[in-house]
């Protein structure tokens, strides 16, 4: 627990904080178009001016793309021998398209229904505001923290973070932590937060098979020599078994087994599977044979087509055998698989298919690995114990199936352990129209920051 | 024989033949294009106009798109009791396409290496002077006809025909013949003339699988909900079993069996296997079990994707779920496989597939059935004789693998065979830059078509 001095402040500070978010959700930072540039040096301003404002020794620090903002506690505000924490959110947000279809601008924020309508407003301006608010209540309040912390918020998170793992690597010696904070997940239900303690990786190609030198007319051809579009959907169906287990030998050697206090637990969430596919509109539950839905998605590997590609897709018919045909296709990893040993094991298997002499062109279109962090950490006890206090009742511990490189770039670069804890809500329509952030959220992210600080302070 | 005079006229008006050639080809009579309808009238009338010069009754018919061109010999000009010719081809042309890789214009025809170059001048309209020039040299020389000639030059075959199988319904009544004659084909070699007494149909499908709402999240949903792409690639290579046959049931059933005649006639074509793949860039035979390369080019049914689409194709990489994955699809028919009864055991066999509780979509995309004539008519040895005439030895029988719906709709709607019997080398470049037609195979043509009036008129 906090001192009650900093749980005070926030009770008494909530209109500001609430003032403060707004003026950062005005910020229209969108990273993924240049014409919005000028708005990323803005919301990175914004940041270093709040951190600064609060005590922080703040920097915006250029990356081969946009920046970085760092802050970090000065010294002799933590008790000396505190650990530190490294806090990672981003300012940057995905852009507001279809804006027909916001309610309220996407950069004119305002409060309905108990909520903040604006983009980026739960992913993750919010969630970074609860962190920084947390800060400022403890050094306002108590003028001191009780650990040391270093605050990384980057503007690139909507373009898949393209240089933040070079960032990390550059600045290694100033950003060492015990332990890493990440708020850009979801809670659990409106009542119970979550602990993410896993994260599935990736590995991304884009694999084609070039046949004839040029499209041939199938009429003449048609029969007499191999069709590249044939044999792609020969070799993609080849991927799987017929109890949907991926063929590539090897392939679940590295995968760790679920345990059975993880499936006593999972099944004890009664997630509701049919409301979970019903509102995407499919209504068969579809997948590697022996496995639960959730277990499916956040403990084993899958292996998706992500397109398809090649010969004539336009309007009516075209009679052609197509010179080359093309598929996307990812693995998502499960902990501890290696994405470069699967990107090997994949390619090997492919170039033992028969195609008939054709010739595969593979691209690698990057991967992240699995993340999996330790449950029974100083760390996850405290953030734990945070959640107990603020919330009433204890978190879920669960596990992710996307992909958060940031935390895989965490454990590699700086070999630290991440937690995510997050006050989202699945459906804050984040990446959509009337993204919003709940207030109730946004109190208890303040608070359970506040807290979390504390624990972490207890060791 | 032709009576001498005939032939004498024929080698006497050798220049003013090319010359009409010449003519015809630079009118740039391009059907899909509808800035070029004026010119498609151009070309029309051009060929009324011949032929009225030549003293045949001749008129320029509408139909639902670009009109035909009909001429008839007037009464009395053929003999009492004889039988009727209805000779087809097409004055429209392809678009010239890419023009930068033409030596001279496609609408300035010139003449090099003895060869004439320009768009249409293999397809069809130095094929269809063949026979205009055959009848002129009639008319002219022996002021009679041996039989009753109705000639039909259509404006959209390059768009495949689609108002004629109409026309033919429509003017059923005046366009009964005895036999059809088909010029839009390729000799076997510069020595050889080729009948084509059976074609290939065909059936085109395009199917999508329609699963999810929206595109899903792969990281959120991959190995919890089932994958549209993935779900298609199983379903297009389950058409296959492992000896590349179809497998859907009853497929084969109405195949026509090939007679060991005719594998003894193609074996003794003694086809450049190798040069034919090898020009393509295909190293590997490849197809239906148990069957030679001719042989299933041109006398088994084959499968072919001819597109695949759906999710994510543009660069890098997009971790999705597509909501929909589709193909298009077409069988090449065999005779007597009747399309209908083909798409009908497709459809079903489509719809029994297990794909999860998703939706297909399926469009057929027009159909031509295929076709085989008796090799052993009357009309067939006329053909027969006429080719061993003109060039000193007998021409080869053979199939084709590709459609010409008009043989079918010939059959249909007329009830009358077609023979198919063309000038062109493999290598005139038809639908492409630098397309060519060869004086010699343009002489031979008109010498050929008047030898055949006459063996046509002997019965």
């Amino acid at each position: 627990m906090p001192p009650q001095q900093v749980l005070r402040y926030i009770d008494q500070h909530t209109d500001q904080a609430i003032e403060r978010l707004l003026e950062l959700l005005a910020i229209p930072s969108i990273s993924t178009d240049p014409a919005y540039t000028g708005e990323i040096e803005a919301a990175a301003s914004w940041i270093q001016h709040h951190l600064t404002d609060t005590g922080l020794a703040a920097q915006i620090m250029p990356t081969g793309g946009h920046p970085c903002v760092v802050g970090r506690t000065p010294r002799g505000m933590a008790p000396e021998g505190a650990p530190t924490v490294l806090f990672y959110g981003h300012y940057d947000v995905q852009p507001p398209d279809p804006l027909d279809l916001w309610t309220s601008g996407p950069f004119e924020p305002e409060i309905r229904h108990g909520a903040v309508f604006a983009r980026g407003s739960s992913d993750d301006k919010g969630q970074v505001m609860c962190f920084l608010e947390a800060l400022r209540a403890w050094v306002r309040a108590a003028d001191a923290l009780p650990v040391n912390v270093i605050v990384l918020i980057e503007g690139e998170e909507e373009c898949s973070s393209v240089n933040l793992g070079r960032f990390l690597e550059a600045h290694r010696g100033q950003l060492g932590a015990d332990v890493a904070l990440v708020s850009d997940t979801a809670m659990w239900d409106r009542k119970t937060l979550a602990i993410t303690y896993a994260l599935r990786g990736i590995a991304y190609f884009d694999i084609q098979l070039h046949g004839p030198l040029r499209d041939l007319h199938s009429g003449v051809y048609g029969g007499a020599v191999p069709n590249p579009a044939n044999l792609l959907a020969r070799v993609l169906a080849g991927l799987f078994d017929d109890r949907n287990r991926v063929t590539i030998p090897g392939f679940y050697d590295d995968v760790v087994p679920l345990s059975n206090e993880e499936r006593r637990q999972w099944a004890a969430l009664a997630f509701d599977e049919q409301a979970f596919l019903g509102n995407v509109g499919v209504s068969e539950d579809y997948g590697e044979a022996g496995y639960e839905l959730l277990e499916r998605r956040w403990a084993r590997p899958s292996c998706d087509i992500n397109g398809l590609y090649g010969g004539y897709s336009g309007e009516g018919a075209k009679t052609i055998i197509p010179r080359y045909a093309g598929a996307k296709l990812s693995f998502r990893l499960a902990p501890h698989q290696d994405p470069a040993r699967i990107a090997q094991l994949f390619e090997n298997w492919l170039h033992r298919q028969p195609v008939a002499g054709y010739r595969w062109q593979v691209t690698r279109h990057g991967w992240a690995a699995p993340v999996m962090v330790p449950t029974d950490s100083p760390h996850m006890s405290a953030a734990q114990r945070a959640a107990q206090t603020t919330t009433g009742r204890p978190p879920v511990l669960i596990r992710e199936g996307a992909t958060i490189p940031v935390v895989a770039d965490f454990k590699r670069v700086l070999d630290v352990d991440s937690i995510l804890l997050g006050f989202g809500q699945n459906d804050d329509c984040i990446h959509a129209p009337n993204e919003k952030f709940e207030l109730s959220c946004y109190d208890l992210g303040i608070r359970t920051h506040a807290t979390l600080l504390a624990e972490l302070g207890r060791g």
